[in-house]
């Protein structure tokens, strides 16, 4: 107990002192979903609150790698420390290519004062959008400036992951489908800054004028107290725009220190959905065990199977001996 | 209470009669995540066990709603009664297009003896596969010979939802991708046949025999007891290919009755699946309902916001709460 005590001092220790190395093996372990540096992010948690957290999502080919590559340069730039956290919550197989983006990346590799991290479905145990929340926290403590949060996909599993972060940037192209099937969406009512991205692209205009006009549908704009939303070009490739998406970022984190009570009501609602995944997981994770193995009710697995019993009376049972 | 009884047992009586309507109206209740209809889904349980259940999935494009129309013919040309659920786990975002498709199936809308029925993630409190389970309890004991469950997607939440069937079909074109994604995927292990569609494509021959490589590379090919993989080419749009793999359907049924050990290990592992799944469902209803409102955990969301506690520790709260 002592010594694991002092394992954990020192983990928290090289965290807070930035250690790049000890953040990244923290990131591994919440990842494969190790419950042992429950207490170690349970004390980082308390040092954390200081980084501004960039949700960055989009449908797959909208450029998110490349505009965030063009970020990461621009943050530098202004002698920003930034870290990236990369998020992939489809298979391969639906066409996610996070890790071989992450190689444009590259010419980052080399500056200590930016960090690059690839998190994918394959291997999380629990759920994902659990995980970012733990790697987040980790992220925070180490005091990076800057954290972005890039997932690719605008599902409910992306948007889950996003909303992690107070800025949340919606990347879209004129050629990503049409601004009424966004609205169909629902992303609509998550997304702070809205960006069109291969500006260059034939009908890009147009995509512009149709998310302005469904938000100034919602009614909220120039109303005092509301943020308003821009919508902006982007072409990541050239770099064009990149200031201006920046310049709103910072916009929305000075609109959340002047309205204290919108930036409150975000961070209640932040740490419900957390508090919600940890819970969940801890559960899954309980249930996961007493269904492991063929020892666990075998007599009432028999019983449904035969059709005596049901696999409501099954869950049941599993909440009574796992569940709390 | 005595009310209450009439009511469920009403229900059951009108589902085990094959009641279109009662059971289309269940199937609604157990999308909105309606607790209530819980002792009605633990009667219709015991009933059932009789629905030949196929599973087929694959990226959006591929061709599975003409495929699925195809088999739905197939089957009416045997005299089998059939039923579909068409479930989309993806936003509308990302292309999906399960109720535009639906559409498509028209020519099966006078016929008494062909249920349609999709549901999308959009208003499904919970897990979508819970209700996908929900839904398969229904139709079961309503008595189709051939329930198919029609998902677009290959990610896990996908095969969440296709493991519930007893024979999984995975449909793929030369166009989607090559074969090692699919490898990487994870889905070879979960299929029971594979289907290369849109045969006329350039391409389809040589995806046909990177799929049986790869199977073969599984090494249970031929091996007593195991069942062999099927790779075939259809082209859903001409009906081309769809009675062998109505007769390869048949053929996956037929092995599991005569490898009842096969067959039983299948049932335990989606039984417990099951169970996890509404075990989950129920825990998350309760947190929900802890979170919901400003009323409940104030001091410690409190404490929490000013980092004096942590989100770890309100997940405890939760579950001391809640969550048993």
């Amino acid at each position: 107990m002592v010594d694991e005590n002092a394992t954990i001092q020192r983990t928290v220790a090289a965290v807070l002192a930035r250690s790049v190395r000890a953040g990244a093996r923290l990131i591994t372990q919440a990842e494969s979903g190790d419950a042992g540096i429950r207490p170690v992010l349970q004390t980082l948690y308390r040092y954390g609150g200081h980084a501004r957290v960039v949700g960055i999502t989009g449908p797959p080919g909208a450029g998110k790698s490349t505009l965030v590559d063009q970020l990461v340069a621009h943050y530098r730039a202004m002698g920003q420390r930034i870290a990236v956290l990369a998020v992939d919550p489809s298979s391969p197989f639906s066409g996610g290519a996070v890790l071989g983006d992450r190689l444009r990346m590259g010419r980052h590799d080399t500056d200590p004062d930016v960090f690059i991290r690839s998190m994918a479905t394959r291997g999380v145990l629990g759920g994902l959008s659990k995980a970012v929340g733990d790697a987040l926290t980790v992220l925070d403590a180490m005091g990076w400036d800057v954290v972005i949060v890039e997932t690719v996909g605008v599902g409910q599993s992306e948007m889950d992951i996003v909303r992690h972060a107070s800025c949340i940037v919606l990347l879209q192209t004129a050629m990503g489908g049409d601004a009424v099937q966004i609205a169909k969406a629902g992303v609509l009512e998550v997304g702070d800054i809205f960006v069109v991205n291969k500006a260059e692209a034939e009908g890009s205009g147009r995509m512009v004028n149709a998310l302005n006009e469904m938000i100034g549908n919602r009614a909220n704009h120039g109303e005092p107290g509301k943020w308003q939303h821009p919508v902006l070009k982007t072409e990541a490739t050239t770099g064009k725009g990149t200031v201006e998406l920046a310049q709103q970022i910072e916009r929305r984190f000075v609109f959340l220190s002047d309205h204290p009570q919108v930036a409150r009501a975000q961070q209640v609602t932040q740490l419900r959905a957390r508090a919600s995944e940890i819970a969940r997981d801890r559960v899954d994770t309980r249930i996961r065990r007493l269904t492991d193995g063929d020892a666990g009710h075998a007599q009432l697995l028999a019983d449904v199977l035969a059709r005596r019993q049901d696999p409501y009376s099954f869950a049941e049972a599993l909440l009574r001996d796992g569940g709390s």
